[in-house]
């Protein structure tokens, strides 16, 4: 069922993450689809784009101007007191008021080394800061972002089939499971990733210009029609706190979620 | 049975490549128990110090000096088109020099949000290169780096109880999969990981200074331990070609592998 664009929603934000360093590549352009179909939605929309604005992705003592410790850096005791202090580099600052307006949060990437590419995983590593955005109470369902939805959209260059849950590629399913549980640690409901596979990059490794722009064109329009149906798209399904015992291990009986754990041969 | 050290490896070469931005962390404690360990047992051994050698983990055009393409990057073409021409960012090949020479590469890093540093994400984002260290029929087991062996060492903050198959914390076999199969992508023999697990940072969530200090001796005793029985370890065990069919699925019957896929419910 296509989502009613005749309600907009007038006070929705949106956050887009976009790593990719081509703007003009299949995924600068699924990030622009993003951007125009959630604007058309009623979203207020933003974008956070990592390559553009030159975000350094290696946490480190050269962002922390003071220290808790000048001797010895501490990642996350140094995240905890800037966060506290007010004092957090101006980049990070930056990306958590972005995430603080957004309802919903897209991330667009391609899957490089079977995971998303560094300034990713650095912004993760950097923005979602200890001791503020997350506690060892504040997590889970329970997180920080809790309400909030999360979406990924993610670019492969091998075909779907391998990248199947018997696929040569590796269960695409079990490659986003760590970002995924992550997003999940942060509080946000996250819905299944949207997938494009077999892409190659512009000009290469298709047949001609022709082809690429007819794959881009499809894979558009699936995004678009996915981004109209995020109401009617069942999240996945992790496992609650309620569920773990003390020692943080499995109930006996709970079942129900998605790609947390599998049986033991 | 313990590796017998009277017997050295004169021509071994082993290569650390070190993630923590702390040389003082529960981390370097390990990088260096390492470097001595293998040392004693006839390596010669580097260190990739990717925070001490400031690696810049963001693929992307700054590292091209020539480019094929101008108007568009598009970042496996680069790098196949720098490796024929031999014009490698001066970084990147100084890896794979480093690499060229090891029979043995260990990897020493944090787990951040459920993956690796993104300075380590990066420096495999840039320097397993497209066209020269992998192609579409050099890769899995005819990898680039067959018959070499690969290692990883892991601290976590959560207790071990939680990154077990069914803990709060996320299987770490499940965490640690993309990097395992990036690795063997690459023709390595991925030896199973070694785990510290509980490690909050230098004097923080600790009771006391001596209480950090036992548990490092405990971590750093068990990781030289590991490192003696290199030898007698079991390597991790991955689908070969042969297992794939035409479409890059699994054959009918194939088993024994660790954590490529599970049974869907």
């Amino acid at each position: 069922m296509p989502h009613d664009t005749s309600k907009p929603r007038p006070s929705a934000h949106a956050l887009v993450v976009f790593a990719h360093p081509e703007p003009q590549s299949f995924n600068g352009t699924l990030k622009n689809t993003a951007v125009t179909t959630l604007r058309e939605q009623g979203y207020a929309v933003e974008v956070s784009d990592l390559y553009g604005e030159g975000f350094d992705p290696a946490e480190g003592p050269a962002h922390y101007r003071e220290r808790a410790d000048l001797g010895v850096f501490a990642p996350l005791a140094e995240q905890r007191r800037a966060y506290e202090q007010d004092i957090l580099a101006p980049e990070v600052q930056r990306e958590i008021d972005r995430l603080e307006r957004a309802d919903l949060v897209v991330f667009q990437f391609p899957l490089w080394w079977h995971a998303q590419p560094a300034i990713l995983k650095g912004w993760m590593d950097r923005v979602f800061v200890n001791g503020g955005l997350y506690t060892s109470s504040m997590r889970y369902n329970l997180g920080y972002f809790r309400g909030r939805r999360a979406l990924v959209s993610v670019t492969t260059g091998g075909p779907a089939e391998t990248f199947a849950h018997n696929g040569r590629g590796g269960d695409i399913d079990l490659l986003l499971w760590p970002l995924h549980y992550s997003l999940h640690y942060m509080g946000f409901t996250v819905l299944p990733a949207f997938r494009a596979h077999g892409i190659q990059g512009n000009g290469y490794a298709y047949q001609d210009e022709s082809a690429f722009q007819a794959h881009l064109e499809h894979s558009r329009q699936a995004w678009r029609a996915r981004l109209h149906q995020l109401d009617e798209t069942e999240p996945l399904r992790f496992v609650d706190w309620d569920d773990w015992d003390e020692s943080g291990r499995l109930k006996p009986g709970v079942e129900g979620y998605d790609y947390f754990i599998r049986a033991r041969p």
